[in-house]
């Protein structure tokens, strides 16, 4: 029922439902654990107790308001709050996220990048400043931003991210193909594109 | 046992296992199953199942040696010959990916960008060109292409997926916001950029 602490497993899973939701043909204005199952390809039992763990608009045989459930999803998942977020490493990767409009749609913003390299820095792309390295920790205090990205070469990762620490973020997307270590309570997602792009072949038997 | 036909739940795990021995710290010639699972937060008897299928190489009570293993991954992942793929949409995520590196691990190479627009077609960037759409299918019937990364704008992205397979692809790695449809025999894998971030942050409770 809403209301109860929300484990971690389920609390990762909501902004696909989301995502689900806003994406969906607005054919009903209801939608039931089962048909969002179905479309996800996840198990009805797990979709059906996530969703009764975000919203208490779950009725028998009808399922949920859709503007209801995204609107509880969109308060659990505060994405009417701006939650902003940082790249570090202004490559190609790192100046292509800075760029990227999708990620609005969750409540998060990417305000800034930051370079060592000085010829990098003072670039604008996209209305966002690539700035000295150095600013980061008085940007990051100014606007409370706890979400850091880090597109750097692997040598320079594990550095960036105890940076990135000291300078009071929490949560950390790691592009560099390096295991990070970190200290209890941040959180690391790691991105690994050639992994993806390897599963893919592997799946399609390439 | 090796030699059976491997389920494609395995197949997709192949090359996880095959990155960790790759970038595993090289303190001992023999690795487990237990270890890779511990190191990789899956299941252990999951591990044990997939890398029975993939090597005759596992002994009791000693494990894998990572030597041996890593080349029956390899082989099985087809590591030794180049699978090429392309990419079709030269804005900055194209571009980015066509300049990444860290794909040639798994024997993946993207050789070729494609872009509608006669401006961004005819550059080159890390050595490789970017080409217009209208060569896509004699470029990848004369280099037996079957990868094809999409990374247009929504709106052309199920245009351009039709495209591909009749070129003869027969796996999609899609960029784009939309769920594409494809004819049976085609594989789709969906990234979603906003999502991943989503996803960490709703992990970190931020």
């Amino acid at each position: 029922m809403a209301g109860e602490v929300i484990s971690k497993a389920t609390l990762g899973r909501l902004p696909l439902y989301l995502h689900y939701l806003k994406s969906s043909a607005p054919d009903s204005p209801y939608i039931s654990a089962a048909g969002i199952a179905r479309a996800l390809g996840l198990g009805e039992v797990q979709v059906r107790k996530d969703l009764s763990a975000a919203s208490c608009g779950g009725k028998p045989k009808v399922g949920y308001e859709k503007k209801q459930l995204t609107s509880d999803l969109e308060g659990l998942l505060g994405c009417e709050r701006n939650k902003n977020a940082v790249i570090v490493g202004a490559g190609k990767i790192g100046m292509a996220l800075l760029s990227f409009e999708g990620f609005s749609e969750f409540g998060l913003e990417i305000t800034a990048a930051f370079d060592s390299d000085s010829v990098k820095s003072g670039q604008e792309i996209s209305g966002k400043s690539v700035l000295p390295i150095e600013q980061l920790d008085s940007f990051c205090r100014a606007q409370g931003v706890r979400i850091g990205i880090i597109t750097v070469p692997a040598n320079q990762a594990q550095k960036i991210c105890d940076l990135m620490v000291s300078c009071g973020i929490t949560a950390i997307w790691n592009f560099a193909p390096v295991t990070l270590s970190v200290p209890k309570g941040i959180t690391v997602s790691q991105e690994n594109l050639a992994l993806s792009l390897a599963h893919l072949s592997s799946l399609a038997k390439i």
